[in-house]
């Protein structure tokens, strides 16, 4: 591993508050809330895990992690949380090598988890139906160095999916329920759906529509996250929190029930 | 993908109730619950993702995926189960190729999800006092097929970690802090520190340790976990509910505070 | 207040799991779990906060509490828990000397809470389309010594109510949303509304009529309650959970919207 | 039931946010937010349930109920909120004619649900340390009617009690745990403890010597409230949630263990 900064890489900056800036070194000069515009070259040299002062603001520099690159991205839809993300990822059975379709591609931070999980040689079909969503998720697989794992189309899974034998489909859009035919003709045997839906109506459609279909395993759940404060007076949950995410709806193709 | 069973697949069976049989069709003969002894070779040529009856009882037939590997193994010690692994992997950000360090072993539960993460190029070292747990998780990790992304240690991690440069520290052992200087010195700059425990009292310990020594980011979380129940008459969230799973506590090496 | 129990009295036995029984003095014989009939008589001159011995068991012997009086009553229908009914106490602004309705009686577990809180010049007046449901509540009400405070009514709300210018109307019944007419004509300006439901669509079709009526204050709430467990080990939730119990929705009579 | 105000009445006004004031109409011109000084003698003959304008703002015009009471006061310290109040005053069997102590007294939230619970034939004696407390607290109650119900004292309960044979003894102090002693002298036998802290270790301390005195059905509980949001687009729970108020400890006296 590098100790220090090199000309070609991409590093992130963290300040006090966690606020992360990922930041190519070889690339066009970059605004720093607080900062200013940033020459990425002043970092070459510096060693990696050290605190440094840029403009009177110190950061820490280290490479970038997926946790970076997911908290650093421009959001313009609203996302998946991390918390959801690793979830659909591991009750999906995603692996390295797994071919998965998503849609929509929204701001692309699913993307980001999605890709991570089937690279190097697996990767995600993501479909939007607005174009500018899918360019501006593009920006954000670039920053991340995830590009090359994704292949976006600007298409509607409602009415058509290309793909065959999918690991999985993973559908994050408002009416899910109107994509189980298609989502099924795409699935391997054994392969899963998955839909995020905030809404209970949403929940139930797609799994009276998945109970029609041949698929088992079909549940739902919410994530329910709590942070704990530790302090000097003691411990405590934290007074914040958010109180919904969204529903998962589970399920796995069969060829008959 | 193969539509039949061959002679040398793995193959899962799951029951109504989801209860689920990992078999190898070149292996042994195996024991499933209320059918008996099953010769594994009467299943070659059957079609996956067809229900198929082994005396009296039915069976779905399908290729195992990681969610059928971690539900169908044999638990031993107290399991990391897949809602909390999942998170662990998503939160130190564990990607493909990396090594990561696990202590202790277990049943092999959080093992087989790392592994499935790192796969194809990197490794799980996973350290454990106990012998016989280290036996038995290879046993799981076999019928699973990630043996060979793990190498395990007959080790204590609170006297010594062999290891240097590792993307992630996962820790599950009842003293996490006593640990925590030779997690430091194992894990690259910006690499993760993990502990998992059920009891306040070793959070507060393992945070108040994390705070002394040079980590960034330090954190901790709990999941709960809520099904939803969709029935004709209507959803509500279910009745059962696992009260308490374990406290997540995360941190990020640095090279100075 | 009594050091010792004379004949007349009622007391609650506790056993060493927090078993109650309610035992008359000047009643019949009673039977008791593990022990047998019990000849009430033998327990005068005993005193109060005592441990005494019963055919090998062990009890603690105390007056009986509005606590006591609800976990030893005896369930037919499914109750509403005490988490549940001191919020529709609370949030109803039920005070005593107020006359309250609820309609089904059930096993009259949330009738002893009511009663409790309106005595001594207040009522409940509690409807329940089945007289068995009434006649078996009318046992818990005696036993629990508020039967005074409570008039029962084997009649359905969603029909006719009887009573004008209550202070609160309270729910618990499969289709409130029927009731809401009535509801409003009973109440007095200012009284408060509660439904209790354990389903989604049951809170829609309540909150839906509610707005189409004159209501202000609507809101639906869900309490969870986690027990924590403090040991020699350390701090943690309790794994036993229970995962839900019902809906609670509220509102407020006005004369225009 | 009036149904026009008169000129002795306390009213309640409620603004399209739901914020609540309470008007004596016999009283001194009052300030509400966004209209200014209020002449109270202008809603003398205006009926009761009727949406008034005063000065360009419209509100509903109500007797006040328990709830306006706590919602309309002002707050000095943090406050114990009606969702835990209710599970304090139903957890401890909190009837009319009780006798209760308090302490602290804070600015009177509990102080008035507890009030309002005795009434009309018991007392609430709440002891705070802090005599401003004790006189802003005095200031809420005359507002809500129930002074009549209280008995202040500006004392320590660490150091002393002063009551005898009281029903329960509530204690939302920093350290709970030195009061046990003095609280177990002051019960009843048969009589509750309860302790409202929002740290672990805080309920540590108070379980740990509740464990060494004579007390019996000893538990924490935590009370997490959702709402749920019922819209055009359908239902889900709300993304607003206060993630922790405090921990309830409970405990009943008994002579011996």
């Amino acid at each position: 591993m590098k100790e220090n900064v090199e000309k070609d890489d991409v590093v992130v900056l963290i300040d006090c508050n966690f606020k992360k800036y990922i930041i190519d070194i070889s690339g066009k000069t970059d605004k720093i809330k607080g900062v200013g515009v940033l020459n990425p070259t002043i970092l070459v040299g510096k060693e990696y895990g050290r605190k440094i002062e840029i403009g009177n603001k110190q950061f820490w520099l280290l490479t970038p992690s997926l946790q970076d690159k997911l908290q650093s991205m421009q959001r313009r839809a609203q996302i998946i949380l991390p918390r959801d993300a690793s979830q659909i990822i591991m009750f999906c059975s995603i692996e390295t090598g797994h071919y998965v379709l998503e849609a929509g591609t929204g701001s692309g931070s699913l993307t980001i988890a999605l890709a991570s999980s089937v690279a190097p040689k697996g990767k995600i079909i993501s479909y939007d139906i607005r174009k500018d969503f899918i360019e501006h998720a593009l920006k954000n697989l670039k920053k991340a160095g995830l590009n090359q794992y994704v292949i976006t189309k600007n298409k509607d899974v409602i009415k058509e999916i290309d793909e065959k034998e999918l690991d999985a489909v993973i559908l994050d859009i408002s009416n899910p329920w109107k994509a189980i035919k298609n989502a099924w003709n795409a699935l391997k045997t054994g392969g899963y759906f998955c839909s995020y839906s905030p809404l209970i109506s949403q929940v139930e459609k797609t799994v009276n529509e998945l109970r029609s279909q041949p698929f088992i395993e079909i549940g739902t759940f919410e994530n329910i996250q709590r942070e704990m404060i530790v302090s000097d007076f003691g411990t405590r949950p934290s007074f914040d929190m958010l109180g919904h995410t969204g529903y998962l709806t589970f399920a796995r193709k069969i060829l008959q029930i």
